[in-house]
């Protein structure tokens, strides 16, 4: 990471003095400026924007330039933009956009807000067909301008088929070859194409076995695919195969990107779409909500120790290596919750491998649990000289540890297995119960000898 | 999600049947089964297994299916099975695979091994340059197999050149265009020459404007690059504007993939290069490292609640709500340090935005711990109807979530501007610095207002 920001420093002044400009007093100025960049940076600078600045500069970007703006957007700032953007522009821009963008954004309006734009739009019905597959599927992903040839075409027939449709530029890395059904028979790439000779079939040029993906896919298994394959586009065909569709890697980079960004924020309890440009008012109730389901959770804790209040009345030195018990044991926890999380997440471990994972991590949580056992235990005996609260501390340390790796692989395995996303399984359910379970081992076992704590 | 498994199951099931014969003792028909497959679907089984059941299934795999199954493999499953290798299998399998892929290996291993296996190699003489760039730059990532064309050439010059020179698949989406000392001038794509008239300029053809990327510049930079711009592939050049190579969408998307994991291994303290197939022995040491470094912190906490031992003597009631001050402070810290490491990963903000961002965070912090100093201090009046402990515990409540917010903006700055990764800003620091912090303002404040509480 070091060297990244020098780099950076000298390509990115102009994006950094156009947001200055924007920032200040100057937006005529920093709007100029703006203008002047790649509409990728002007894309950038814009994301980088808080929302309530951003928002009245907007109408002053003209509606061409705007809509190329739109095609660099990654999705979270893109639905932010949106937002602020009057209805009545909305329409006319999503005319200019690609059609897998104007779906995506569509998809993330209100009902009643995507009718209006829709009616505003005078390449509705294009659109319609695309709207109907859901948002996050490869459907919902795909662009439907593609190119595809029949399998008895020459070589010169598909080049002079090139010349005269010109198709942009993004779709024609490889060309499908589909039956007269349309359904999906073979990939060529233009650069075999291009070496090829004029008069050689397609037939006898085309790769037969094309890895595709259905429509109704998730999002992310289509990244998944392109990933494994190094594929730099996708076909996508429906239930009979028929080719329907394409997604392109730098649309599923980000899919695979966003993906990441969203467990991370998941497991920590933060609204997928949360940033750092976000106004306050909307950061604040996602973050409040799951502040109150931890509330719960410490709230579970503190009736386990008010359980054992009398025990603490008898040895207030149980409080002081309370924190240690379950801190150590929600790290680790934390340790086998995020390596299975993410595991799951990229297709590295499946549902069947369960017991394996379980396994491999009881075996490091107890084998960690012995020794952080030992070391607590003698560190609190180093401490305080009291033999009996040092054997109870020990032994707490490695059963909260074993529950804490245990809880790490069932926790999201279980959500996986009920189809919910195990990344729910967040930081703070694991610990909760290192917390609940780390008092009750602690507690209960001091209750118990308490005659040689006291 | 959901549909993805179903979507998933029907196509895997070949590559499952095979990792099954492979993990049973069916080996012989698992490696038929395996053969039959695409080698990126060998790949993706083979890291999916433990590797001890796959360091001896390796020797059984040709040498030239093995070099293509390297194409396929990720940089993580990728070094297990290196390791797994013997170092005289090494040296004739990097002459087979892509020169960026050698070079990556080769930046893997030991330098004993590397010289080992450069001194096996018939094609080290070709790799020795490349080798000079530093893994985990845009120049350690780069291959150097590129096309080049001169501005002066008409368009039926550079087809009859690809004819001539029939380049591999992966390098002509884009055509480079250099002067006559190598500097990067323009660039176009394989549809603008397949699409334009053959006495056409290049000149008149390319786009002169190239992003590119500096060979020492870290490849998450390049990754990000490629990414704003919807590029798929980068041309990287020397600090004289040459081209010495080209980095591609499919590896750099995998950068991205790599480096979203290993910021969320690091947030949970484990190795960047954990995984749940790794041997348990190498995973048990860097996560009891990580456990040492938490002990220290827990036993810091344990000294705060120990220096109020005499308080918790007088009302063991405050043990019970520690957990409470603690637990929402360490997630409302948690919530905010996660947004904070992601978006400067993600170069959505950047040092210089700090004011706002923390501003920002602590408007959410401090509205959120009114609220939930409220709150607290209700359900403890409600539970104990102690007045002394429910004021007590609600201020120490707004107090932590205060602190919280403001950790979790600065720590991972303050690693960014001393150059250091902000995911080294993990959970346990923040989670320690408000059971730390938490301990003391609830301690602290009790101490003060012991006669309105015991």
């Amino acid at each position: 990471m070091a060297d990244e920001t020098t780099a950076q420093d000298q390509d990115d002044s102009a994006l950094r003095d156009a947001q200055r400009l924007l920032e200040s007093e100057s937006t005529d100025a920093g709007l100029t400026r703006l203008a002047a960049l790649h509409p990728a940076d002007q894309a950038h600078v814009l994301s980088q924007l808080d929302s309530e600045l951003r928002a009245p500069l907007l109408s002053r970007i003209s509606q061409p330039a705007l809509a190329e703006i739109f095609e660099y957007l990654k999705d979270e700032p893109r639905h932010a933009v949106v937002d602020e953007l009057a209805t009545a522009l909305l329409g006319p821009l999503l005319d200019q956009v690609d059609r897998d963008i104007a779906v995506d954004i569509l998809h993330g309006l209100s009902p009643e807000r995507a009718q209006q734009a829709l009616a505003a739009m005078t390449s509705a019905p294009d659109i319609a067909p695309l709207l109907a597959h859901p948002d996050e599927t490869a459907g919902g992903r795909m662009t439907t301008d593609y190119v595809a040839f029949q399998r008895d075409w020459t070589v010169e027939q598909a080049l002079s088929y090139l010349r005269r449709t010109r198709p942009a530029a993004e779709q024609v890395f490889y060309l499908y070859v589909v039956d007269s059904e349309e359904r999906l028979e073979g990939v060529v790439s233009l650069r075999q194409i291009v070496v090829a000779e004029p008069e050689e079939r397609i037939s006898t040029l085309m790769t037969p076995e094309v890895v595709s993906v259905l429509a109704t896919a998730d999002q992310e298994e289509a990244a998944r695919r392109v990933q494994r394959y190094n594929f730099i586009a996708l076909p996508v065909v429906d239930e009979r195969q028929r080719l329907i569709g394409v997604v392109s890697i730098d649309d599923l980079m980000d899919v695979a990107e966003e993906e990441a960004t969203e467990d991370m924020y998941r497991m920590a309890g933060l609204a997928e779409r949360e940033s750092l440009q976000r106004p306050v008012a909307r950061s604040l109730l996602p973050r409040l909500g799951w502040l109150l389901v931890a509330l719960v959770s410490v709230f579970a804790a503190a009736a386990v120790v008010d359980a054992f209040e009398g025990t603490i009345e008898r040895a207030a030195a149980l409080a002081v290596f309370m924190p240690v018990i379950a801190g150590l044991g929600g790290n680790a926890g934390v340790q086998t919750i995020t390596l299975v999380v993410r595991s799951l997440a990229l297709g590295n471990v499946e549902l069947r491998d369960v017991r394996r994972v379980l396994l491999r991590e009881l075996l490091i949580g107890v084998t960690n649990g012995v020794i952080f056992g030992l070391i607590v235990g003698l560190l609190i005996f180093a401490w305080k000289g009291n033999v009996g609260l040092s054997v109870v501390a020990g032994v707490a340390m490695l059963l909260n540890m074993t529950m804490a790796v245990t809880a790490g692989v069932l926790v999201p395995v279980s959500l996986r297995a009920l189809r919910l996303d195990p990344a729910l399984a967040s930081g703070v359910l694991v610990t909760t119960f290192t917390d609940v379970l780390g008092f009750f081992f602690f507690l209960g076992l001091a209750t118990l000898m308490i005659d040689r704590i006291a």
